[in-house]
């Protein structure tokens, strides 16, 4: 299974979960498993979560024969890359501020260590074993609770001048329309993700948005229930105005959508696909491929594997390595 | 003036005018002059506008006793920027399809060209000698007739992986809006450009547009008239979404904001930064700066000289030059 002896650890954590997993540097995974993150306690017992988590990898590559050369670790938030630290917190994981992640971790177990937002490790891991890998150029959205997004631009996961862009659920697409949690007005997020498919169908039915699951709309769409059908229409138009500017902006090669809403089937795709097609710029949509996310929930492992894998041969001969 | 012997030629296509110059390769400019570029005329014809003009710029650079080491243009419409060469057509030089400007003017003269869209050399030369020097990350929009826009990411220009991005007057604001020229609904240089505020004032004035101009707008609103005020109201208020949706996804450090519509004043730029802050997410917001573009109409031709000069120093080994 694995290649030589290297084996790489990829982290992926969240405010429920902390998923975890033993990999080889070209992002095969040996074994991965996931533990609750313990995510709304102080910092330390989240780093004592990750630090049990890594002793217990670190056993297996060494029944395996092998050591652990770097681990990777994707978290919510905006992450300083360069220092590997945590910039302020993220609502599901309140004491997580400013975490040091590449300090603590390294001066435990001396690794190197690199972690970064959790959207651009899934959009890293895509680029690199999923549904993108091939494209110079790609950017992958996540359409859950929220609308998460990466970046890859020649091959390169792109963070912004402060590692606070890469934000693809907060494009404006009804600067008079709805607001949104993040102080804005008419954001993607709030119409297109599940959150926002399932207010716009709640209030279609007038039914409780509480008693209504995203896969139910699609469900009630393919028996022919207009509501069902009428919301999905929404969304895709809205994503198709969204993605629009993405293609007119970045000329990108592959778009990924993933997440509960995008794992709806290739119907859902081809929609926004012709929206996309109806709203672009020619020369931008020459070459534009849409697909579906491949890794799944496995991508945040899967990238965190891969991204510090990347970097470690990037930087082997400035950062030492022991198990 | 000159720094040594080595100067560089700049110049900036439209379908007006070219304007062409002679500057030292840091971008100081020796002498700069335009001419009718036969814009409407075949291609050969506006070949030999950009021969006759590169002639009469050589013998100003003997005439100071140096050689000209690179050429660079800026062209409307896409332009691959590796071959030098326009992609497609673009409507204000209907026969400029696919020319071959690095090619013929290499054959003619046997001095390395680059060719890049005339949007990108304005958000580069700004980044180079403009409001936006000594930011790493910057976004360059022009309001003018339409919206152009350039993206400088790590101090080099994006350009999409097939030289088709950076359309920043084509950012969906509203997805149930106004058509666009471009085939997309709800751009914002449907909104804030000349032509959309002028359309939008007249609307309000029950007047015909061709009879309104934009200086007109903002000085009958500093005289106190509501229609014009409401009108730069609304163009702050699609702005201020448009730049949100860049803040939120690529995180700048500056945004220059230049063109006929953008020198109306500091009090016109305050007012868009001020809806950017109400827009935008707080950690992209963090360092964020926006200013008046300072090269005015020059930033074409200035952008073309340093963008040759930087290209023409990374690559000097390559390629020979000759005078």
């Amino acid at each position: 299974m694995s290649q030589g002896k290297d084996f790489v650890i990829g982290m992926d954590l969240g405010g429920t979960f902390l998923k975890y997993a033993l990999g080889t540097p070209d992002g095969e995974l040996i074994i991965n498993k996931k533990t609750p993150s313990k995510g709304k306690e102080p910092k330390q017992e989240i780093f004592n979560v990750i630090f049990s988590a890594i002793e217990e990898l670190l056993h297996v590559a060494k029944e395996q024969g092998g050591r652990v050369i770097a681990i990777g670790l994707g978290s919510p938030g905006a992450i300083d890359f360069e220092k590997g630290k945590q910039i302020g917190s993220t609502p599901n994981l309140p004491h997580w501020i400013d975490a040091d992640i590449r300090g603590e971790i390294e001066l435990k177990f001396g690794i190197p260590v690199w972690a970064d937002n959790d959207a651009n490790v899934m959009a890293f891991a895509e680029s690199r074993m999923g549904a993108a890998k091939g494209y110079r150029y790609s950017i992958a959205l996540t359409l859950g609770t929220g609308i998460g997004g990466g970046i890859i631009l020649n091959n390169e996961i792109f963070r912004g001048a402060n590692y606070a862009g890469a934000e693809l659920g907060h494009l404006t697409i009804d600067y008079k329309g709805l607001k949104c949690n993040c102080g804005g007005i008419g954001c993607i997020e709030r119409y297109a993700s599940a959150t926002g498919m399932v207010e716009n169908y709640a209030k279609r039915k007038k039914v409780d948005p509480a008693a209504v699951k995203t896969e139910d709309i699609f469900e009630r769409a393919k028996a022919g229930e207009p509501e069902a059908q009428g919301t999905i229409a929404d969304t895709c138009e809205c994503l198709g105005a969204a993605l629009a500017t993405l293609v007119n902006i970045f000329n990108p090669e592959m778009i990924v959508i993933g997440g509960g809403v995008g794992d709806a089937g290739d119907k859902f795709i081809e929609t926004i696909h012709t929206a996309v097609k109806q709203k672009a710029m020619g020369p931008a949509l020459l070459n534009l491929k849409i697909a579906r996310a491949r890794l799944g929930n496995k991508a945040g492992i899967i990238g965190a594997i891969c991204l510090a894998a990347e970097m470690h041969s990037r930087t082997k001969s400035a950062q030492g390595t022991r198990v």
